[in-house]
């Protein structure tokens, strides 16, 4: 017998990562590829296509889920999304469903990844929390009393998009201050650039003519005073936002997703240590922050396509 | 056949209104008393008492349901609300029901609003949708897929500790900058002593010993400058919150309930305007300003008396 299985698809502003995956969550095969060398959805659509072909699955593929910066559940579209540089309306779904002739499910990618720490991570215990996605920009996926939250338009959760410093750092949604210009992987970059410090003449990280989120990381664990200074107030807004937004669903936990979280377990602490200094009172010392459990690319290829045995089992 | 009726009360930090409802919805009898005028709760529990046996309601009673600041529905008690003058935690529920030997249900207050909105009022069509409660301090509740969420802990909605302003006015709740120091009726009248204005000299506000809200919102109708800017301030530093906190839920609609948003549709209007100017552009043009439909007083009464009914009928 035929071993049935889903294609998970993750388009993040850099990297897109797609693998394939059984009933029982286990990924049969994973692959990634950089999202801006692909002019159009159509030719990044087109190359999925060829490698799941070439790789024999085609014929045992049941359907696809998609995760997708901005994308919208009730529509199949990625709709304005400040990250990709595909701009406007695209109608993601149609494009793999067209080229594929399989059920295409579209999932916001803080969505896709909630899912899979629900499923198979770091969520499992939970029915209450909030998934923080540190990427390219800054997402989440939230979950009350067991179920994930889309809203009536099917964008909810879109904290990378408010506003925590007045008149601060211009976004890509045209507005000022959101948290994404600050907490993910190109605002830790723009502070290398943007922050003074005492430190930074003697930095390694002005040293290069362009550096990386993680190269920020790496030289903080390395003891750079100046990286040492853009993790703390890299943490430091993080954590009072996470403070504020526990006055919405007063959550029992936030799990930190992707590319920063990755860093280690010191920047969840100091993340923690900020929320907690300014947690309204009947908070404190009631919301954990964990790091998530699966790697990345596996979480958001696992979720997507758990979301689409989900829905096609609920038929 | 006796007919049997709920006991609604709603505790605020100015006024505590209360009435007797049956099962239809419809209020029998109602009455207000000053919240302040109590040093402790049990002299108001007894007040209340006195007033229903008096008006011979006490045999047809079925139940009590109860709407207070920072009232945690899990555990009955009135938690560290900045809004009292009763401090610390109190078991509000455990003591009516020890005065009238009936069931008695908590509610947070605005969550009684926005329950009494969505049986009675102007959010009888929406599922997903927050009411903002614009009173002594400023509250939330927030429906999602046609349910009330309440939290992890019972404190879901705490928008009015949300901070809008860095470094801004001290709140009640010790931290800085809280909604609610600028957008309820305290922070009105904060607003007239801390704004400065070319107007403010001129001002009829500024010739009294003590000013309220709603005489801010009077002059402010009759042409004073300093109270128009006044409102315009108080409209702006709300539109802006509720255009960050619709990234939360994707609302359809934000219902203003209390006494500011009963000065006229103008204020909401104004609301609205900067709510606009300062959404996400996916969300712009799709989220209503509604005004309340009910009463303060009713409004909260029914929500607590229906939520009563609620749970006793799932019971």
């Amino acid at each position: 017998m035929i071993e049935h299985v889903a294609l998970g698809i993750d388009i993040g502003g850099t990297n897109t990562a797609y693998g394939l995956v059984n009933r029982k969550g286990e990924v049969l095969f994973e692959d990634s590829i950089v999202t801006t060398d692909y002019q159009d959805p159509e030719s990044l659509v087109e190359k999925i296509y060829n490698d799941v072909k070439e790789n024999g699955y085609l014929e045992s593929l049941l359907g696809l889920g998609v995760g997708a910066p901005n994308g919208n559940t009730f529509t199949g579209n990625i709709e304005f999304a400040p990250n990709l540089k595909w701009k406007g309306v695209i109608p993601i779904a149609e494009l793999f469903e067209q080229k594929f002739h399989r059920p295409t499910l579209l999932a916001n990618d803080a969505n896709a990844a909630a899912i899979g720490e629900h499923l198979f991570g770091n969520a499992k215990d939970l029915n209450d929390f909030v998934l923080i996605t540190l990427g390219t920009g800054l997402g989440s996926g939230i979950f009350i009393d067991g179920e994930l939250i889309v809203g009536s338009q099917g964008f909810a959760g879109e904290f990378g998009h408010v506003r925590v410093v007045q008149n601060g750092r211009l976004c890509g949604c045209g507005r000022n201050g959101c948290l994404e210009t600050y907490v993910s992987s190109t605002g830790v970059v723009r502070s290398v650039n943007e922050l003074e410090s005492i430190h930074k003449a003697d930095s390694t990280l002005t040293k290069k003519s362009k550096v990386s989120a993680k190269e920020v990381f790496l030289a903080a664990n390395s003891g750079d005073q100046f990286a040492c200074e853009i993790v703390e107030y890299t943490a430091e807004i993080l954590g009072n936002a996470l403070a504020d937004f526990a006055a919405f669903s007063n959550p029992k936990a936030y799990l930190l997703f992707g590319g920063l979280a990755q860093s280690g377990a010191y920047f969840s602490e100091k993340v923690k240590k900020y929320m907690e200094e300014n947690l309204l009172k009947i908070y404190q010392g009631n919301i954990e922050i964990r790091n998530s459990a699966l790697h990345d690319m596996n979480a958001a290829v696992l979720g997507t396509a758990a979301a689409m045995f989900w829905k096609a089992i609920k038929k």
